[in-house]
């Protein structure tokens, strides 16, 4: 299965039950065979009679429209077709007596001949039963030059738009038609894509990159070959601006930038900026999407709508409505940047900072310890990790001296010192151990400051780094050897026990087969037995290394 | 190329400059080297000191997330790292120093160990800076049975609109980490997708469907084959209902649908159809989606996330909101089904209807006529088009002999006849020449019905038929047959002088080889000299009958 489809025959149907199901429409019953959904609160005998009724529609496999724009400030209703197939006369017809009341209708339709001509003789019809329906032809792509008919692509949502804002406010149906004529005069638009879409329960076809879609998988006007997604938005942009130039036309514009069915957020993100970049912020005053608005079923491509941005048409599109798939007009703006806030505490890391002689000492001996247990401590991580818990260490221990050695460390002061060596650690150590030793010795810190003690703010530490870093005691990682040796010196016991509980927490590590978190979590259990975890290994031997000389 | 983007190092950054381009945001300076967007009118002085700023971030290769859900209601702002990689411990620091202010800031993080270290650890730092720093980890996932560190994936998205309502209610930070952490409790997600997603510049892997994907396009728990929409449904909701089902949790749901990437429209509403029939639409009380919304680059698949739909919950997602990617909640209701009114005019298709033995006579001659001149029509179309016109003509004329016979056109009143030929060659007829001379009756059926011209009704009757089809005299259609004859009623000339003038413009159109419009717009122009068009031969033809036995 390449696509989330069930029977062809069904796709259509189906979407239009989600639409259905998930905004306040009523749907013509499937019995009936025709596809007309219908705002649910619509009462053509009374907001009917003040209010015009706006419908489209069309063929499907454009999604979301042409449901997805149905609702107060947007279209009354809208009657569907199957794919690219545009629906019967009967079911416009049934739509207009539906909706129409004393105020009229207006149909916006797409300019291609099947829509045109349906919706036509139902006009007609409506016309002749004493309705008041006026109807608006789309016609915004500008692929072919000097084209008789140009097609009407994802433009149609403008008007849309423009339509149901001004029904809202009670303007007459002429009033309408005329505005809606106004603005198709007044924009433009150009598709592209990289490749064809499928019709469900088909492959695509192999189509080169072409400029010029339509939305209805049709072949482009010209096969292009963009290396890049600045030269697609070049490609389209150049014959755009050209023809909207010929219609003198001129920006600053409202871009509609539509995903024409299968452009990835992040591809429609890069085209944006793309369009920004070659239009400039300035001429891009308003931006409606990017979006997938106007799609040809899957098709990777996009299409883009330029039209000035007059003030009453900025207002219509600026204005509320409850249409699910309507995305909003986007005022753009200069980025506004701001200086970030980088500094270092520099009260943890000073220059000349005072020294307290037995702190000094005992941070000495721990360096030691480490850079002595390097080679040993690689060797048991080779068997339950990557090999590397002995270097990690050692450069760990390498900050630490360096900054002894320029007295950049505080030693007289222990919350000082403490987040001094907390700033190090994550600075020069690295690693997923670097920053959780960081969070130990950051947190302590600031326990330190507020409460003065040791005992505590050392538990404080180790929980943090529990909470971030989603191991508990028994997950084979240094909190096996840190949590039994802090919980003994909140017991009040003396240093040589403490290091024997991180000793004895380390050697239970040996029978942990299992390990939930940290570096051994992805080791077969086989590869673990016996093994003891470096992390846990070297919190002991530092332990031990300040037991030892107390 | 396969993909709209530009240089693959370039594409985090494109992205992050349309997010800031297109909604009021500050964004950190590019130099600094710090991925960070801060509302533009957050003041974490003034807003700061009564209401909690909402931070969260993650890994690029998310899109909308996170920038998209930066506003009023929701974040403050957000840290973005690279594709796939957490942002640094300095970035994370630089945000929350940015917003912080007395009310506090509270981190959401996504449950991978980059993210909970790196906000951790900045989390610490800030609060060793005496700021009130608070975090909740989302872990929603529930690939795998038990997991110690369950993923943090799409319902991310339902914190972020918790925490920034409750934010926006003057919330204090405690409390809101608590309904926050609450919320997580109460729901899950899980991810299914056909294929692999690509890293720009790269081909994406192959891969089998699979279920039980995070974001970070690395493999899922479980190789599937789906048959279809519905099945692919099935096997994300069994597990997932049964993890729900593991907590004690029950539906009514709250169900985020969303896209991971690449899934057309379409597709989505298929699944979305697929969701709400397999679960029961009372049993899916709100959809949020589908939408892209936590997305995994241009992976095509989907997840879902589903949770109780609680009151407090569906308050706060309910809630208005101006970020810009957040795509609101849908109560979801049974579809509500009409009646279309499909009936035909009665009063134009009658039974027994009047007669006037003149008129009846008149449209058997033209009967006659066409059915006479069907294979010379179909030679000339074979020429000039798909070689159907002489049938196309001989089925309308079928339609009206037949209803002739049975009396059910009223040929005592012409508005009523011309109503009735109308919805005979709509229904009969078949093809746009049947749609276009349905539009002529029945347009000159509604303008005779209120003005009584019979000459003004057809005029209005040709004027529809060019609005609608498109084409104008010189198109080489029936209008060039059809204008020059009614035109010539309209100056009052007898029949004889209106069909030579229809003789006449049919003639002309073996001159014309350009084809704007109808059938032979796509026929080379070397093939059209000489031949005349066969819907104006059919016009001429008609208008010779009726002036023959004048």
């Amino acid at each position: 299965m390449d696509r989330f489809y069930n029977a062809p025959g069904d796709v259509v149907d189906e979407i239009l039950q989600t639409a259905a199901a998930t905004a306040p429409l009523c749907v013509a019953e499937p019995q009936s065979g025709l596809r007309i959904l219908i705002r649910r609160d619509w009462d053509k005998a009374d907001q009917g009679r003040r209010q015009v009724a706006v419908l489209s529609g069309g063929g499907a496999g454009h999604e979301p429209a042409h449901a997805g724009y149905i609702g107060e400030g947007m279209l009354t209703g809208a009657v569907s077709g199957s794919l690219f197939a545009s629906p019967s006369v009967d079911a416009v017809l049934a739509a207009i007596r539906e909706v129409c009341g004393e105020a009229g209708c207006l149909l916006v339709v797409k300019n291609y001949t099947g829509d045109r001509l349906n919706f036509g003789l139902a006009a007609e019809r409506a016309r002749g039963e004493g309705l008041n329906v006026a109807m608006v032809i789309v016609a915004d792509d500008v692929a072919i030059e000097d084209a008789p008919q140009p097609r009407g692509i994802a433009g149609t949502v403008l008007v849309h738009k423009l339509c149901g804002y001004l029904a809202g406010q009670a303007t007459p149906l002429d009033e309408i038609r005329k505005r809606a004529e106004a603005l198709c005069q007044r924009m433009g638009s150009l598709g592209m894509a990289l490749s064809a879409a499928a019709q469900p329960g088909q492959d695509p076809a192999e189509r080169s990159p072409q400029l010029g879609l339509g939305i209805h998988n049709e072949a482009g006007t010209r096969q292009v070959d963009p290396k890049s997604a600045d030269d697609a938005m070049a490609l389209v942009l150049e014959p755009l601006r050209n023809a909207l130039s010929d219609r003198r036309l001129s920006g600053p514009w409202i871009a509609l930038l539509n995903d024409l069915g299968s452009c990835s957020t992040q591809e429609m993100g890069v085209l944006a900026a793309s369009l920004l970049h070659q239009l400039g912020i300035e001429q891009v005053a308003h931006l409606i999407g990017p979006a997938p608005l106007m799609t040809s079923l899957d098709m990777h491509g996009f299409s883009l709508t330029l039209l000035p941005a007059d003030d009453d048409v900025v207002t219509a599109l600026s204005a509320s409505t409850t249409a699910p798939a309507w995305p909003g007009l986007r005022a753009t703006q200069a980025p506004k940047a701001f200086s970030p806030d980088t500094h270092q505490d520099h009260e943890a890391l000073a220059d000349d900072a005072p020294q307290n002689a037995t702190t000094t000492a005992a941070l000495e001996r721990i360096i030691d310890v480490l850079r002595q247990a390097r080679e040993e401590l690689d060797a048991l991580d080779a068997k339950s990790g990557d090999g590397d818990a002995g270097a990690s260490m050692q450069s760990g221990a390498d900050a630490i001296a360096k900054a002894l050695q320029a007295k950049h460390l505080n030693t007289a002061a222990l919350p000082n010192l403490f987040a001094g060596i907390g700033q190090l650690l994550s600075r020069d150590m690295g690693g997923s151990s670097g920053v959780l030793l960081s969070i130990l010795f950051t947190a302590a810190a600031a326990s330190l400051d507020q409460r003065g003690n040791l005992q505590e703010a050392l538990a404080a530490g180790v929980d943090k780094m529990q909470t971030y870093g989603g191991a508990k005691p028994g997950d084979r990682t240094m909190l096996d050897a840190l949590v039994p040796a802090i919980e003994s010196l909140r017991r009040g016991e003396p240093l040589v026990q403490a290091a024997q509980a991180a000793r004895d927490g380390a050697q239970a590590t040996a029978a942990l087969t299992h390990a939930n978190a940290g570096r051994s979590a992805y080791v077969p259990e086989s590869a673990l037995k016996g093994v003891v975890d470096p992390g846990a290994e070297a919190v002991a031997r530092v332990f031990e290394a300040l037991a030892r000389e107390q």
